[in-house]
């Protein structure tokens, strides 16, 4: 059986791992589209990837408390945590996200 | 004689390498302390670490465009080039500061 999924609480959520997973325009990308809908797999996320990059983008996400993964049916669907990130540093998130340019 | 430093101009300042060098919380550290005066040499803004260390640190924010390093007699001071990165992305920097705690 695979192992769940693990993520952060919000109390260990840092500033340092946040802006890292933010640095790479292709994670911003996913954060971006992920916030435009109720939840997303990786593949239909990213799906100009191979899918073990697509992968390796969201384990980063969801590592720095950025996305929540979670199974429905047999998909795993990612959310935003943007509630938790706001909570824990209000305007971060919306202040990186406003600055991105799709596609770069 | 030595090369003089390189500066990116406003326009090549990336969100990318900006998040990058800040993702750091020693490289935060220098920033929120060359935000509080006129200018720093390397190993007043850190001097508990490495001259080694201190210089890869100073050379990553300056590599971003975060700081400026300019000879002033025998000492290089650096600066934060507050103003350019409020231009190219209006409010990025206050909203990362703002989450930084000293000493973390």
């Amino acid at each position: 059986m695979a192992r769940p999924l693990q993520h952060p609480s919000v109390k260990d959520l840092t500033v340092d791992s946040l802006l890292y997973a933010l640095s790479d325009p292709v994670r911003r990308g996913i954060v971006v589209k992920l916030m435009g809908c109720d939840g997303m797999s990786c593949n239909k996320a990213c799906d100009d990837l191979p899918p073990s990059t697509v992968s390796f983008h969201h384990k980063i996400l969801r590592d720095a408390g950025l996305i929540r993964s979670e199974k429905r049916g047999v998909a795993v669907i990612n959310t935003v945590r943007k509630a938790d990130i706001d909570k824990r540093f209000p305007g971060l998130l919306d202040a990186v996200l406003r600055h991105h340019k799709p596609g770069k």
